[in-house]
């Protein structure tokens, strides 16, 4: 009995040992800890970095740190608290290693003893509305934000803590809630999708930390460990093979941290996985498509449902960029963003950013925007995005054109939809989500439910709804099933970038094809066309809002203002959300309409074909809550089958308030006509600046080799390929 | 015969070499000229503002630029030709001087030969519609603006000229525009107005180039030469004696600049004048006063009619900074300014600021903002304004108290009007003015009919309105009859600035008083106190606005919002243009209404006595041309004779959506008791964050040692002077 004794202690004593030597592991390591150190002496970006972290932890220093009972919703106190806890752990185990100061670890230890106490207790969120509740917040989601945090900081504080103290923290504080991820949410945990994703790296990590190799194989293959779920198959299955993410931008920016952090965790631990590698960087390229899906001042580009202010400054994207910059290397495009998020975690891949801003001079000012085209979907077979550039430096100007899969959940209906930035502002925008963020008084902070009923909706797109329906009747489920495709796209030619997309199942019967050309002209005048083929054999009427940002400036056509009533435009699918502000009858003639956002004039010229309305809305009605910003939108209304929407959206002049001059403040636009429109050709004519764009398009036969020819009483023309643009009758 | 030719010849010859000996004088004179050519190898400033004029300049040199009969309005062709003619005339005569070469002076020379036969044939602009037509462009004002720069132009180049050129000149291009605004528009350039402070400075300094001391006479005494008017009579009369321009700072940023460049060109040539000196230093004051009187971005507060992108670096600001530095000496609050313009006139005073700015470290990034209490009226006697300000740098607060005479034609309906300014965000927001300046499509640029029939009304503002009419029925003629008064201010304590002013005449048979505080608690939390007293003998409706800029987050009690039709508020004085939103029915309770703008969030909570209704209204109805901005506001409307308006504005918390945080997002104020109102006191009691406020005012004896008692069921106080504020029962 007592040689057993012995035994076990040396047993113990050697498994100690081996853990004393194993961590820190899954953050940094001992040598990662020494770059850190030496590097806080030298670059200014560490060390303020280094002191800001110091400054927010040592206010808690030798303070007693709130570890309260789940009861508040998003914005409330113990929500936030919570939020705030995995945080100062996480930075007080990081400091304690770099400063070597006992008293960090024993924040650490003294909150992971409360929550030791405290998780065993706990029950669903009283808070809980979503399918997948929480514990200590009212969704499951944060719960594993909780557990990557704390996670990384038991593995920072290991060495510092005794055996019991070890078991106390392992069994009280996580497994708890590594048991009710995997057990009670067990097919919540198992979803392919950005919530299991931090799952899967809080179990993961909390498995590293813990050196519980059960909770890693659960993280890495799933609860069942056959590989169907879990960490692998994820990285397999939420990204198309270009990097981009089903939900969009806004969400990568999100789901990317969990990927990268449990990354950086198994590549410390398990460096033959070479996780960093997998599906040809699959996370480098994920990382870098997210950094080209925003504007000018770091935004993302509001795909689905996206917080429009949320910019790669945000604590998510530090993370993975110095994350990435120690796995990748050095990358001119991260250097750029790393100097404007003008902070680095304390991490090797920090260390090494903040040498190179301290080093190399004349950083660029803006990220490498280029023209970039993504596929969406697994196998990058569903649909995608183009983001058609031209211009550089703050001239320049981006088109979203998405053709991509539904985006699960937090997809919008938005088929073939455009949005337009110019010079960093957003010219045809997204409305993004219905959402405050944080904010209690609104919805606890969730979205909002004016996200499903309008946001989310096809009317506050900039693309087609049919009979006053959102596409899919705004039945995700439905939407899940299918994708748009791209046909065809030319975007090596600076000055003529197209793609052409269609989508046909988005209203049964119903098919929608869309031509993008973003074209600088040989007098460096930009333009946008945009021609909108949609092809029924029944009739119905078609809505293409513009939802323009500006100060409206004026019409070439008469109309009517509701000046002393105003009424909703329609009653369901969003139109119950606008109020029906003016409307005008246009027939046979290129309707046109300026506006002016900061110091540019855009201006929409509207080939119209027999008879249409245009009408202009402002969103605001039924909305008793105020919880959507007013906003305008131009609507063109067409009757008929098969149409063929040509627009030209037309950037020009320069309005000049402070020293008051306006110049071309007039569209230079002066004609158009649809010289050919059918199943094989369409073909347009654009007088501008007095000359003619001629743009003949392919709808069918996108061989590059073929050789087409349209011949009537408006044009005769002979071409090769997919396309061809024309100005003053010469290429360019 | 021939004797009489050589002397003739002789007296000519002398009379060219004393005009070779004293052009240019009426810009800059040799010495600076010296002065700027050695400074433009120095300093980067200097360098690059020379090679900007010169580069736009030269894009012109050798060609025949046009100068077109007049036939546009604002923001046509022949409009901004001219308006750019002038420029680019002043511009190439300055750069002769610098450089020396003969092509500048011969492009000034050529444009000026072709006014010499264009002016003689001028009458009226077709365009006209103002009461002061032009003949160049479609208002006088213009013609004067063009005689400022084509004066110095002319004085710049005349060394270069011949006799017969000089001839030429002055009777073709000058002498009928001298004529038109001396003779056909005596009135006018007779007038105490900014208008004419540009005629005579036009004519005055075409005096000085042409050698033509009649037209100084003239430009300094009036048309008579009798100093009822004229340049000297305007020094005395457009501004109070602190420097307040009557207009207000979007105004006298106008204004100040022909002032600036005639007062520089009598420096030069009559020095004995001590033209900066006249009236204690009222440029220099009108300078450093509309600079005190803009926003954190250098936008100028909107008093009145107001362009409200304008801001400080507007070339008129930039010459009147350069031309002050040179008159008055170096001043810090410049420099910041001068280093924001980013260019500097090729002037002495713009070498020696980029002087400044080349050697001089730490540049503050923020103009030297104060507290700054403006009298109005010649004598100072015609109330004021007062910016009360807390708090510093990017955490500036400013309330912005207006309580001045009617302001002329530009004035606005606004006594007792306030506007809050919070981290250089509007927050209580004053419309400006409706006008797209410049924009053709609007209104010619012009003034919009919305700046009478809206944005000049008083429901457009922050102060009370009187049974749905504007102060003075909107009459400016009747208006400009009275103003308001200052009864008492004390800004001497950082942490309570209080200002109480009064308005009687604005409605028959009703007095208004306003106090305003700007307090920062010692928990450092900002808050203001407006207390707002009407008193009149029979029943009327009030109605107090709140313009507030934000997202409606949430109130406290019920409403009714209109979800499915929209109705306007009312039918006249700028009530036809507000949509009925929502509406509540509140009674005796302090009603709560929050909103969001950027990431601070604002309540304002109104103490309500008996019965009241708020009204929520978005500005849009009545406006078939979409010429206003939409915007909200939130509206207290009560029904009384008497009665004390007590709000509290608070700013609080943060909202961060990068990092999806919010904090602090609920009002801290939790009760207001009025707790005295009567005509010598008003005492009101808040309870914030728990703790009891208390404000008391005397409102008739304002001795600062007379001592006060109030006694009554609900207070018991006593003190010395006009006002006392105490939190916990101390001043602080």
């Amino acid at each position: 009995m007592k040689q057993m004794r012995i035994i076990l202690s040396i047993l113990f004593l050697l498994t100690f040992a081996v853990s004393q030597a194993q961590h820190p592991i899954a953050f940094f390591n001992n040598a990662d800890i020494v770059a850190v150190k030496s590097g806080i002496n030298k670059y200014p970006l560490l060390t303020q970095s280094f002191n800001s972290v110091k400054a927010e932890v040592d206010a808690y220093l030798g303070k007693s740190v709130d570890v309260p009972f789940p009861k508040d919703p998003a914005g409330g106190y113990t929500h936030d608290r919570h939020k705030n806890n995995y945080m100062l752990m996480f930075n007080s185990g990081v400091l304690y290693n770099i400063t070597g100061k006992v008293a960090y670890a024993t924040l650490v230890k003294e909150m992971l003893l409360k929550y030791a106490v405290l998780n065993p207790t706990l029950k669903n969120h009283p808070q809980a509305t979503s399918a997948s509740p929480g514990h200590l917040f009212w969704q499951a989601l944060n719960d594993a934000n909780w557990m990557v945090y704390s996670g990384l900081a038991y593995d920072l504080i290991y060495n510092s803590l005794t055996p019991t103290e070890r078991t106390t923290i392992e069994d009280g504080a996580f497994k708890p809630e590594v048991d009710f991820v995997t057990k009670d949410l067990k097919t919540w945990f198992d979803l392919l999708h950005n919530h299991a994703v931090w799952a899967c790296a809080g179990v993961g990590i909390i498995g590293i930390a813990t050196n519980n190799n059960d909770y890693v194989e659960m993280a890495l293959k799933g609860s069942d460990k056959n590989g169907k779920s879990g960490f692998i198959a994820q990285m397999n299955h939420l990204f198309s093979p270009d990097g981009y993410y089903t939900e969009g931008p806004y969400y990568v920016r999100y789901a990317i941290l969990p990927y990268i952090l449990f990354a950086n965790a198994l590549n410390n631990t398990q460096p033959g996985l070479q996780i960093f590698k997998h599906r040809n960087n699959i996370l480098q390229k994920a990382l870098l498509t997210c950094l080209q899906q925003t504007n000018l001042d770091g935004t993302f580009f509001p795909l689905n449902d996206d917080i429009k202010d949320k910019n790669y400054t945000t604590n998510e994207l530090v993370t993975a960029i110095d994350i990435a910059w120690k796995a990748y290397g050095p990358n001119e495009g991260l250097l750029t963003v790393a100097k404007k998020q003008n902070r680095v975690i304390l991490h090797r891949g920090g260390a090494d950013i903040a040498a190179a801003i301290a080093t190399r001079k004349n950083i660029p000012n803006y990220f490498p925007y280029k023209t970039i085209e993504s596929t969406d979907g697994i196998n990058g077979d569903e649909g995608g995005v183009s983001v058609l550039r031209v211009g550089k430096n703050d001239d320049l100007t981006s088109m979203v054109f998405k053709y991509t899969a539904q985006g699960m959940g937090h997809g919008h209906f938005d088929k073939l939809n455009i949005n337009l930035f110019d010079k960093g502002n957003e010219i045809l925008q997204d409305y993004g989500s219905a959402r405050f963020i944080g904010i209690e008084q609104k919805y606890g902070g969730r979205y909002l439910p004016e996200n499903t009923s309008y946001a989310s909706q096809t009317i506050a797109h900039n693309t087609l709804v049919v009979d006053e329906e959102s596409h899919f009747k705004g039945d995700s489920k439905l939407g899940e099933a299918y994708h748009s495709e791209k046909l065809f796209s030319s975007i090596n030619n600076p000055n003529i970038q197209y793609t052409l997309a269609a989508e046909n199942n988005a209203y049964p019967g119903v098919a929608m094809k869309r031509g993008i050309y973003v074209i600088v002209l040989p007098n460096a005048k930009k333009i946008v066309v945009d021609l909108f083929n949609v092809n029924a054999s029944a009739t119905h009427q078609y809505d293409l809002p513009f939802q323009y940002k500006g100060q409206f400036i004026s019409t070439n056509y008469k109309y009517t203002a509701n000046t002393k009533k105003q009424e909703t435009l329609g009653t369901k699918a969003g139109y119950q959300f606008l109020w029906k502000v003016a409307s005008a009858q246009v027939k046979d003639t290129v309707a046109q309409f300026t506006f002016l956002n900061k110091q540019s004039y855009y201006t929409v010229s509207s080939l119209i074909k027999g008879d249409a309305t245009i009408l202009f809305t402002n969103t605001g009605a039924n909305d008793p809550n105020f919880n959507i910003r007013t906003e305008p939108s131009m609507i063109i209304r067409k009757s008929g089958s098969n149409e063929c929407f040509v627009n030209v959206v037309e950037i020009h002049g320069n309005y000049d308030p402070v020293n008051e001059f306006s110049s071309n403040s007039y569209s230079s636009v002066s004609a158009i006509n649809l010289l050919e429109n059918n199943q094989d050709y369409t073909a347009v004519a654009i007088t501008i600046a007095g000359k003619k764009l001629q743009l003949i398009q392919s709808n069918k036969d996108f061989s590059t080799t073929a050789t087409h020819q349209i011949k009537n009483n408006q044009i005769n023309i002979k071409w090769v390929g997919p396309y061809t643009v024309l100005y003053d009758g010469k290429s360019f």
